[in-house]
């Protein structure tokens, strides 16, 4: 199988997600990075890809210089910049016939994100929104065992994303990072909100399947002179009955990347914590805990590929990995014409972007009128 | 120092939180269990009593025959029948010059609640109520860190107290525990809300000193047939800016009596579960976490008696036997006209039950307006 | 139930174990406390039972003198002394007719043990030495499942025992606990085996049922000055194949009483720790582990008595309570001639101390030898 | 910089190891795999690069052919191989040129291990051992706080590696990664010790310096049929005074793959587990325990290169990725003339092979004498 040819937009040096976008190409050995538009700094790029070893000629200080210079050498493009820098070259890039990988959130406005939409329904390419989180084996097994009616009939739906990170005004300390994350222009409407919490909530309808049709939100910044949120809880209803929580902080010290999440039904319940995601909680109703294992006993081998066995710890990468592996397998099959040998509902996409800004977008109104928002309601905001 | 002569209230064959009351009660040797009106029922009573060794002259069948005929006999009663049952035997306890140690929640009546905190005052007896989950020596050292101020400006106080017992409708099948505490008419408004809501809601506020002054509350009654709730989710406000999440659940497979205390503020975090007491995980910010121990380093001895040492694992009735014994101490003081050894804010009572039953009736207006009340708005109700 | 009458040798103010063992003796209400020889210091003596509220007139400067002057009034004596002072007084109770409680080690030298055995045996009285860590729920539930074949033919038997408490030379700095414990004329032989050893290896074998046949063992004293071990670890072979390892410290930074028990078979494993009691972790070979509670799913309730549900932790002081009622329940049985209703087997007595003294003369041969000692060898030592 | 061009020995479809090395080579571009012999089997190779997207020019049946086709254009060479098949490839290579990058244990006999050591030396190329473990980067974290005198005076040095996979004989059920680990031929004189206990020894020693210089050993073979151990336990004895065990079995069921360190010193103690390793628990004697992160507060960046943040968990892959990444530039350093950006000592070597099968050998002979055997002893078998 030829590894497909990959660009990327944003990721240049200092960057947090773009190094990490690399490792997890190369890890499953499908794509192979050739070209890069690193830096809207030309110099910086021109760094960026020398210390990758890519040729000179296929590094840009323009997106749209390397989606002219490059027209037939991709397949696929991956942007990781910051969220208000998505729409113009994923929108180029699709209408360009290219695949595109691209982190959350989709953008920073509601109008990007369907406007994001609108190309790749028009484009017929394959779209890829890397919420890695939904792609640890764990994970995919809670979502195969919920489908499967292990849980009951679900009532609660627990998820929170705790961090420390911005405990302190990092943003005031030239911290390239945390600038941008609270910055409105760069961010969008939410702050915390936009970069962990559409996270959260995507996993938790990833793995129950459902989106909430009502939330009640309280968004607070406890950073002083922050203007976007830093901490955030809901009350969520979801379709069918079931309740919700979320919490969602990135100055709840002691809290690294604490992303856990917890659902119970009327049979059955399950937990999961990210910093230990080798491992999920299942406890029938009436009977002892059970650990499950990735790789292990009652692993659902079907649901995800097996790199190492069960003990031999899979992490962070190895989920973004994942969700590079699907991407190519999507982006074979739609060349070829092929069904996928992935099932298409494990691998977020275009449409978690736009249900991720309604999601940051109601939960900003609820949070404005102190009041429950219908999805009625906050749709239409 | 001699013996409190106790008279107990409830609690005859079959219940559960009476028995757990003797052996809290004679843990640390403060009291003497010497009589008792175990039930309504003469001959149950007859027999708990026998079962107890108690003197069959001083065993009734009827709570207000045992305050008769043990006038002057009695220093202090124990009453641990179901909610609507505390007020008339508290009250006339009261006035009879008895000191209290009465089960939560305080009542199943605002009014109830109002008029045993009137008897209180006008009789000057010591009252404590058994919130005995704070008085375990971690969630008072904890309560003393925060208010030294270790954790800075408090910004989340998140509790959970969640247990599956309900999880199917045990109420149907002659469980008497289940039966009452489903049963509007003897538990009151609240179901796990007055069961184990007020306990974490009291949890919260007793470590962390404040008491909230708004919530947005979300009640569901999952078991079929359910009139009372078995699970709720709030969001809260407290003075000061910080904000809060509880969710209680009698409903949550796998749960078993999962009270978990997270608190964060603008310098550290502290983290603490029931099931594992005699730990406390301490994360200031920019430091690896800590795990405190119960009479280990940085155990703030000061704050608790110490029966045995770090490692030798106290538990639940170690707990309760605290507030027996502080409320042991506080009856011996007031008895005696001196200032007790134990600081009275560390043991419940009844301001606490009254704060209890508001907190219930705040939640249940507001889930049912499915709107945020504040402090004014619940208290009016 | 009348409630048995007991006297306490040793214990007084200041002592560790004295306290413990009488809040173990009161929780659950089988023996009255009337009488003690809480010092060989008589004023101390004296002091100790006023503290406890007992009739002057009973508490003695001199066991002896209490054995005389309570002749006819006591049933049951608690030995609470030193190792070396267990002897005198255990023998002198049993010939006098007395049931007898006994701290371990049961004895300082092979021979003490021996001719308190002897006592035992011609007396015909009930003697219970307290390894409570054997008498934890959970514990008891493990020995039920090995016993019952759940894990197939027993392989690998673990345990270790690590505190930290003498990682510096305490015994220097006026610590009464340390200094004793510490000194061969008043620990014998042991100075951690006896302490903490016995227990690790009692605890070993009350779960599988076996008894070490051969062990190599390798001693250290590592405190400056120490003559008696401080750390030891050792290798053991039990009959039917199964094979050992124990390790025990007191000088091991950051254990504080951590004894851990993990057991292999052909078919499953079991681990626990003491310091979270109320869980087994149970693992079928090929199934997902199992997380086995106190009280809840899978627990055999028949094992022992349940004073609280799951999810309220019980601990040290409760499983010390369990010997002490079901001494009370062996010596109601033996007083009426009638079976008890608690397994004999369950409850450790004069065997286990015997062979807890083998069991540090074993280790300390092999140490000395540098090599494995059968049991016949170390038997002869 | 250059990517170095590598061929691989071993490791063809079916084979566990060597997709495994694949990934953790070109995870941090270092390696280019450009060539390979990955069975002895050529269709079988054929296939295996076939699927790799290897030139077929470049895919050989034998390895002599591909260390004669591939002259000049090859770095290093990757072996992966049983064990008994490292030497003479390996020697060849060194021979060649070419750095070595071998799977543990270093050799089936100490004869061969010694002929690969003087190969290494006289042809002064790299030869990297993969004792994977070693990389984490909390144990080259805890070797950096031991070398620094954070522990005081070692004390005790335990360490457990234990598997379930071989509690049933799998061997016998056409299971090729247990065929040959049961079989001395291939395996060596050591089952588990050589497959994992050589691990075990390896990790104790790289985090604290020492060599084992005493040690008895017990070895077992639950499998029935079984000829080389699958379980064993030892004492050890360490220079300075420093004691140790170890135990490794893969007969334990629910151990997946469970390597624990766990060391004591005078004034601190550590403990790692291998299956959540992004931890490590740091116990200063007197003061609270304290949980030590990849990457976050207390971590020593400078030990490790840190690829994702803490709370991104960092697993198994990427600790056999660290040693790739640094042989990578102990290669590059070497064929530069350079001194290298990476410690040399922190990166398993030649000498870690062949204390290893000393290591082996000692621990068999001890077993077979069941006695204790010092360094020289067990040197000269």
């Amino acid at each position: 199988m030829d590894k497909l040819r990959l660009g990327m937009i944003g990721g240049g040096e200092g960057a947090f997600i773009g190094p990490v976008h690399r490792i997890a190409a190369r890890l499953d050995r499908r794509f192979d990075l050739v070209a890069g538009a690193f830096s809207s700094d030309p110099e910086r790029s021109r760094q960026s890809g020398a210390a990758l070893g890519l040729d000179p000629a296929r590094v840009y200080g323009d997106w749209r210089a390397m989606l002219a210079g490059e027209a037939g050498a991709l397949d696929a493009v991956a942007i990781v910049t910051p969220n208000h820098l998505h729409a113009a070259p994923a929108i180029a890039a699709l209408d360009a016939g290219l695949h595109v990988i691209c982190d959350k959130p989709l953008a920073a406005s509601l109008s990007h994100a369907e406007a994001i939409a609108a190309a790749v329904a028009r484009s017929g390419r394959v779209f890829v929104l890397t919420h890695q989180y939904a792609a640890y084996p764990m994970i995919r097994q809670a979502r195969a065992m919920i489908a499967s009616g292990a849980l009951g009939a679900l009532r609660m739906i627990r998820v929170e994303y705790a961090q420390d990170w911005l405990t302190r005004p990092l943003e005031n300390e030239g911290h390239k990072q945390a600038a941008w994350r609270v910055d409105p222009a760069q961010a969008g409407p939410g702050g915390a909100l936009g970069d962990i919490g559409t996270h959260a909530y995507q996993l938790a309808s990833f793995v129950t399947g459902l989106k909430a049709d009502a939330l009640c939100a309280d968004l607070q910044s406890f950073g002083a002179g922050r203007v976007l949120d830093d901490n955030a809880q809901m009350l969520l209803a979801y379709p069918g009955g079931a309740r919700g929580t979320l919490w969602i902080s990135q100055v709840a010290p002691g809290k690294t990347n604490g992303l856990q999440l917890s659902i119970y039904g009327s049979d059955a319940g399950l937990e999961w914590g990210q910093e230990h995601p080798n491992q999920l909680r299942f406890t029938r109703f009436g009977e002892p805990a059970q650990i499950l294992e990735r790789g292990g006993p009652s692993a659902m081998a079907q649901a995800y590929g097996v790199r190492v066995p069960a003990g031999h710890p899979e992490g962070y990468l190895e989920a973004l990995a994942q969700i590079y592996a699907d991407a190519a397998e999507l982006i074979d099959a739609r060349n070829a014409g092929r069904a996928p040998s992935v099932d298409p509902g494990l691998v977020p996409g275009v449409e978690d972007g736009v249900e991720g800004l309604r999601f940051v977008l109601g939960a900003v109104a609820s949070s404005k009128r102190r009041a429950w928002l219908s999805r009625a309601e906050w749709v239409a905001e």
